[in-house]
């Protein structure tokens, strides 16, 4: 077995703090939730935000469909209570993430008020940016990269967001983009100012 | 809306490298899996890991039943089903956590072989660490804190691993810790050896 070297350690009787975390990191956990239709742009927004972010050297991470409805979620499906469930578990995740330290993302449809109140309540509001991602239906339906909306206006796939189940919008979301005039370029500069402002991150030497 | 200042970001179709996150803290992503009876010390251990590794300004994060039996998994019991499930979520969500670039300590009894094998397929070998908490069933009874053991041999607990549900010692764990002779701060040093060892926490310099 390994010698032992070091002799300062001091036994703990529980977690080391969000903050000497983010001392570390030198930047505050914060949970930045996209929600929108199907194709509205959550997810471009999202990668685009951590990547800008991961080059300014903040540890930015982003959860979506890739690497939760494929993973940890992977048994749930799309009825009410799953879609429920799917952002509760999300919610929970993006929790340990903020208290991590971490500037994250969640870029998941998320359609029920109730449920993203939840969400809300679960990480805590002083920690929650909501980014409402809004172009019209129209746009969504026009760049439909994976054919959803085609499916379920022919009745191929049931219970389809804004097609026949519903999507309840934001009432006070922090951020409201319109990705048929705003690109995620812009978008994310958006976010990054309010980030900023927010103290989550040190804003740019110039 | 605030004013667009940066013009120097591109638009990503897809997640942020981990190197890129790993060069950001300095260290590599790894999940060190305690596993071992009720009272075997694993959380301790995992506690004090973490102070210790977030003291040398590594992002450390510890995952065990306070931060995910009262959240992500509060809607799971014990019984076999539940107790596996409970255990792909933890991997899932650690998998996450590697992937961020985080030193993630997981503490859950995990008594089945076949689970913890799971876990170790979901976070890929190469980034898994198995450390068996073994101290004799007579002193973790002896502990006892919660006064478990103490309900389980009288029978009002049911299914309590070591006494009436099944705990599988893992067959080839990374280390072993006898903590009714390894203190935390022993069990600590060992375990961030083999951390500078793989290369996933840089030497302290001396």
């Amino acid at each position: 077995m390994t010698e032992i070297k070091a002799t300062n350690i001091t036994w703990h009787e529980g977690h080391a703090g969000r903050a000497e975390r983010e001392a570390i990191v030198k930047q505050k956990g914060v949970l930045i939730w996209f929600t929108g239709l199907s194709a509205s742009g959550k997810s471009t927004i999202a990668f685009t935000l951590e990547h800008a972010l991961v080059e300014r050297g903040h540890l930015a991470y982003a959860l979506d469909g890739d690497n939760i409805r494929h993973g940890l979620n992977k048994n749930l499906g799309f009825s009410a209570e799953d879609r429920t469930e799917n952002i509760r578990r999300i919610a929970e995740v993006g929790k340990l993430f903020v208290d991590a330290g971490i500037v994250t993302c969640t870029a998941f449809i998320s359609p029920y008020l109730a449920d993203r109140q939840a969400a809300r309540d679960v990480i805590g509001a002083e920690d929650f940016v909501e980014v409402y991602v809004n172009p019209s239906l129209a746009v969504c339906e026009e760049r439909d990269p994976k054919g959803l909306y085609k499916k379920a206006r022919a009745g191929e796939i049931k219970g389809f967001t804004g097609i026949d189940d519903p999507y309840e919008p934001p009432t006070d979301p922090q951020i409201e983009i319109d990705t048929g005039t705003v690109s995620p370029r812009e978008a994310t500069s958006l976010i990054i100012g309010l980030l900023e402002e927010r103290g989550a991150i040190p804003p740019l030497n110039k």
